[in-house]
C-alpha cells in the first residue's frame, strides 16, 4: 500500500475543520516555545459529522479532570468536537476541576450546536490551578467564530496546544483503500513529563511496565468510515509502538491522552473487526496508515524534547521475554548517567551495562553484547562481546555516538524477547529550563 | 547508652592500622575531587589479629570481580585486612579481572604475612578497563611500608578510596558496652552512580525494591568482640536504614560494598545473637552505634553527590505497606523534574503527586497530602490536603524549599507503611560532570 504525505493535518481529512486562538490562559511570553507575543493556548477540532471516537489515556493514579470526561464519553463509540487548552491541566483540581471540564465542553456545544456530551476534551500544562473559566469561554467563543479547514487553520491548532514544544507537531497522510482514497491527519504536543504508558482505559494492562512516566497530547483524524471497536483497535496498536516507545524524562503525566476521530466523510464501507476480532486485510492497512501517522509524531516529541541534543533508538534484543526486554530499554533509557554520556558523546558502556544490572530483566554479564550503528544501520559496531570490551577503537565508538542520532543495539543472549524505545539525551538545558523560575509561579510547566 | 565521637575514623578502634597511597591507577590530577597533585588511590586498613567480618554487597546482577571475591570470603567468618583500590572498578574484565582481584589479595597478604584468604578486596572507578597490575603491586607495597594508627594514616586511606568525592568522609564513635568501653571507626566514598540496594549474599532479598541503582564504598571497623552471625546481623540493619536509604541519581552501580571487621581487642565477652537469632540487650545497643556511624556517612554521601545542592529527606507515610511506601518514596526521589524543581527552589507539588501517581504504590489523589518541614522539623507546612491545594501561601512555601536542605512529608492516608529516603537535586552541574571529557578516556567514572 503506498502511503502519501499530505499537508493540512488535522484538517486534510474531510469534513474537519480546526482553530488556534489566543485567550490568555498562561501568562503572555512564558514558556520555551512561546513565539513572539501571545501564542495561541485555547484548540478546537471538529468534525461536521459524527465521527466514530477511539483513545488512549494516562495510567498514572492521579488524572486529570479532563481524562476522566473523555474516559465516560469515549465508552459512548461517538464524537463531534475536541476542545484543548495548554498553560492549565485542570489536574489535582478536585471536584470544581470535573465541573470546569465538562463546562468546556458544554460552553463548546452550545457555540457550535453539538450536544456536550459529543464534545471531547483535553489540558495541559500547570497541575493544581483552577481553570480560568472566563478566558477559556472567551477562547471558546472565538475558536468557533474562525473554525476552517486550511492548513492555516490546522497549524493554528497544533501551535494552540504546544507547552515548552519549540514547534509544531503535524502529519498528513493519504492512501487508497479499496475504491476509496482515505486521509489521515494528526497533531502532537509533549516535550516534558513524557514517559507515556497509554492504555483505553486509564487502567494498567499487565503488559504495561508498572513504572511509566510525561504530558502528552496527541490529536488524529481521519474521513476513513470504520466502526468504533475496529477504530480502538486500530489506535491501541499504533499507540503501543508509537507514543508509548518514547522517553524524555521518565516522567508520565496525569494528562496523556490521544484521541482518533473517524468520519466516515471518504465514503467507504465501515471497516471493522472480522469473526474473533480479526482484522480484515482493509483494516490493516489502515492501522499501518495510522501507525505511521503516530510513529512520525512521536519521533518528533523525542527529538522536540526538553533540551535534547541527542536522539538514541535503544534496540533491546535477546531478553527472556519482550516484558523483560521493555524493563531493559526502559533502564538504559532512563539511567541519569547513561542519559549524560550521550550528551557528552561519550561511548560508555559500562554505565549501560551497569542499568541492565539493576533492571528488572534477567542480564548474564558474560552473554551481553552492545553496540552502536547509524539511525536502523545495517553495520553494528561492538563495543562489547560476551561481557569482554572488543578491540573495536575507543576513537571509532565516540565517532559512532558523536551523531544526533544513532542506535544502541543490546543483545542479552537469553531469550527471544525484543523491544526498542526512543530515548533522549540529558543536557544542563534540561536542567535549566525545569528548574523553574519561582519568581513567576504561572509560568511554571506542571 | 552514651554515644561519644572521638578522632581517628578506622583506626580509632584498638588494633587496627591503614594507610592510603598514590599509585597512579588513574591519571594525576583528573576527577572533581583531586587535589593539586597526584590523589592517593591504594588503600590498605589492617587489623593485627583475625576479625570476626560481616558485608553488604550490591544487588546489581552484573557485579565486579572484587565483590564476587569478597562474597566468597565473607562466607568464611574472619579476616584481616581490606586493601582497595579507586580509578577502576575491575567490573566486566571477565576471567581475568577475577585472577586480578584475587592478585591483589595475594600480594598484600605476602607483605603484611597473612594468608591471602583473610584479605578482602574492594575496587571502584572506570568500569571494563583491565587492572594496571604493577602499579597495583607498587601501591600495595608502598601503603603496607607507611602502615599506622594515626588519625592522618586514616585521612590517608579516606582520601584514597575516593573518585568524585570532594571531601573525605570519616567518622569514629566510642561507647560503653557492659565494663568495656568499645570503639567504631568507619571512612565511605561515593558521590555518582548512588542508589545503594546492598544485600549480604548479593542477592535480591524480596523486600529490596527491583529497580535500585551506586559505587559506594563503606568500611568500617571495631574493636568490640562480636560473632560473625551476629556482626551480619548488626551491619544488615544498620544499611538498611542508612546506606539502602540514599539515591543521588537513581543508578546502582556493580561495585558497591560495605564491610565491618570486629577485631575484639576491647576484650568483652563476644557479643552473641541470643535464641531465635534473638539479640542481647549489649548487642542492640552495639547495633545502635554502627548504625549511628552509617548514617552519618551515608547523609555525607549524599551531601557530597554530584553537583548536589539540595539534600531532601522524602517521608512517606500512611502507604499501604512498607514496600509501597519505599516505592512511593523512589519514584519521587528518582523524578528529574521533582529533582529539577528542588534545584530551582520551586514547591511544585504537581509534579511530586504525579511521580506518586506512576509509582507502583497503590494512591488515591483525593487522599493525598503534601507537606515540607525544616530538616526533622515538626512543624509541617502543608501544600497539599486530601487532593486540594491548601490556602498556603506560594511565598511560604518557596521559603520552606530553599533551605538547603529540607523534609518532604507525604502522607497517603491508606494504611501503615512508612519509609524515608535522603535524595538529592538535580543540577547543571551533575550532567556536566557526568557528560565526561572524551577527549581523556581515562578520567571517566564507571
Amino acid at each position: 500500500m503506498k502511503i502519501k504525505s499530505i499537508k493540512g493535518s488535522v484538517v486534510a481529512p474531510m469534513g474537519f475543520s480546526a482553530e488556534g486562538v489566543f485567550c490568555n490562559i498562561k501568562r503572555i511570553g512564558t514558556g520555551k516555545g512561546s513565539s513572539k507575543g501571545p501564542k495561541p493556548d485555547l484548540a478546537l477540532i471538529v468534525s461536521d459529522r459524527p465521527a466514530s471516537i477511539a483513545g488512549m489515556f494516562t495510567t498514572n493514579q492521579v488524572c486529570a479532570a479532563p481524562v476522566k470526561v473523555c474516559l465516560s464519553r469515549v465508552a459512548r463509540g461517538t464524537a463531534r468536537a475536541v476542545v484543548v487548552n495548554s498553560g492549565n491541566a485542570n489536574a489535582c483540581t478536585g471536584r470544581q476541576g470535573l465541573l470546569d471540564a465538562r463546562e468546556m465542553t458544554r460552553l463548546a456545544g452550545a457555540r457550535l450546536k453539538i450536544p456536550s456530551g459529543q464534545i471531547l476534551v483535553a489540558s495541559t500544562g500547570r497541575i493544581g490551578v483552577p481553570l480560568p473559566m472566563a478566558q477559556v469561554q472567551a477562547g471558546i467563543q472565538s475558536a468557533a467564530a474562525g473554525l476552517g479547514a486550511t492548513p492555516d487553520h490546522a497549524g493554528r491548532a497544533a501551535h494552540a496546544i504546544m507547552t515548552s514544544d519549540t514547534r509544531r507537531k503535524e502529519v498528513a497522510l493519504e492512501c487508497v483503500l479499496g475504491r476509496h482514497r482515505i486521509r489521515i491527519g494528526g497533531i502532537c504536543k509533549g516535550a516534558g513529563m513524557i514517559h507515556p504508558g497509554m492504555s483505553p482505559s486509564g487502567r494498567r494492562p499487565v503488559s504495561l511496565p508498572r513504572e511509566l512516566h510525561a504530558t502528552m497530547l496527541g490529536f488524529l483524524t481521519t474521513d476513513a468510515a470504520v466502526e468504533p471497536d475496529a477504530l480502538q483497535w486500530v489506535l491501541t496498536e499504533a499507540v503501543a509502538t508509537s507514543f508509548n516507545r518514547i522517553t524524555v524524562d521518565g516522567d508520565m503525566s496525569t494528562n496523556d491522552t490521544v484521541l482518533l476521530l473517524a468520519n466516515g466523510a471518504a465514503g467507504n464501507t465501515a471497516l471493522r473487526l472480522g469473526r474473533g476480532g480479526r482484522p480484515s486485510r482493509e483494516l490493516l492497512q489502515f492501522q499501518e496508515a495510522v501507525q505511521q501517522a503516530c510513529a512520525l509524531l512521536a519521533r518528533w516529541m523525542v527529538e522536540d524534547g526538553e533540551g535534547v541534543h541527542r536522539v538514541v533508538t535503544v534496540r533491546v534484543e535477546g531478553a527472556r521475554n519482550t516484558a523483560e526486554a521493555d524493563a531493559a530499554a526502559r533502564a538504559v533509557s532512563n539511567s541519569a548517567l547513561v542519559k549524560t554520556s550521550w550528551h557528552g558523546g561519550d561511548p560508555n558502556w559500562g554505565r549501560i551495562i551497569d542499568a541492565l544490572g539493576y533492571s528488572s530483566a534477567r542480564v548474564v554479564e558474560r552473554k551481553v553484547d552492545i553496540g552502536y550503528s547509524a539511525r536502523d544501520g545495517r553495520k553494528i559496531l561492538w563495543s562489547l562481546k560476551g561481557g569482554q570490551p572488543t578491540r573495536v577503537s575507543f576513537a571509532a565508538l565516540c565517532r559512532a555516538v558523536a551523531r544526533p542520532t544513532f542506535d544502541l543495539h543490546i543483545r542479552l543472549n537469553l531469550g527471544r524477547g525484543r523491544a526498542a524505545l526512543q530515548a533522549a539525551d540529558l543536557t544542563e538545558a534540561y536542567v535549566d529550563f525545569n528548574k523553574g523560575d519561582i519568581s513567576d509561579p504561572a509560568s511554571m510547566g506542571g
